[in-house]
């Protein structure tokens, strides 16, 4: 058979540690919070920086709650400041004015995705200290990605562009 | 201020319809699958076949419930059979031998996207019948996406590679 299981197959490597940082405003769920750890683990992601009420659920977030530094803060955009001192370039997750189509922008490769609430996005004391904002298309109802599943495309875009870190 | 949100921004109007088709093997956790459910309607899928047990949670899948149309069936290689002759390409999500990475596959437009459970992954009466199978590479812990993860990365794929239909 041409197409078998491979099973446990060896991860990618990367040549060099990921420098992409995560950083998130407060989520209502802690259960897209623990599927966003899971799948920044898989991708090699080093530190997520999240604010509000934190609490990860391990079944979900798997071994990515073990193997991606977890720093909370109490707001983000103090945060957001040190990280740009820091030479992060800051990319917002978000339809906004002057966005730019995911598939379209070329990331730096230190850069912090800024990822906003489910509800209400990112807010304008962040909004005002990004160097870019990156949005999805949609093409159909409901218009909007749930926050995990738009960090999961951010995640795989950059690491589209930077397949060995 | 450069970045203003743009909520309710007009979805991108697709110039036909999507020819893109999700089959799915019987899933554990139908959250998985009403999360698929969601990212499908944005994308503008029209059509899922699912297979077990399923039964849709309305408020994970919101919209997508009513606007992606859900086709139960007992089982997928029966399935697979009439979608290839009915003239879709069928690509598996998996990590097999003789896979091409996602990024690196260029889509045909009549594409059955076929997804795996979340522990066994699709079974050999499926992957016997695929044209092509489709990985995502990993980078670390825990070495697998969820699966609903891994289906939205790869529509998102797919949507870049066709963003008018």
């Amino acid at each position: 058979m041409k197409f078998e299981h491979v099973r446990h197959k060896p991860p990618t490597e990367l040549t060099k540690d990921r420098a992409l940082l995560i950083a998130i405003s407060p989520l209502r769920s802690n259960v897209n919070l623990s599927t966003i750890f899971r799948t920044a683990g898989c991708c090699g992601v080093k530190e997520i920086i999240a604010t509000g009420n934190v609490k990860l659920v391990n079944k979900i977030a798997r071994d990515g709650a073990e193997h991606v530094t977890l720093t909370v803060k109490n707001s983000l955009p103090p945060v957001l400041k040190k990280l740009k001192q820091e030479g992060y370039t800051l990319v917002g997750l978000e339809q906004t004015t002057h966005s730019t189509r995911l598939a379209d922008y070329a990331f730096l490769k230190k850069t912090a995705l800024v990822i906003g609430s489910e509800r209400e996005g990112l807010s304008d004391d962040c909004l005002i200290q990004l160097d870019a904002v990156v949005e999805i298309p949609v093409w159909g109802m409901p218009f909007s990605y749930n926050v995990a599943t738009a960090t999961s495309m951010a995640l795989y875009e950059y690491c589209r562009q930077y397949p060995a870190g």
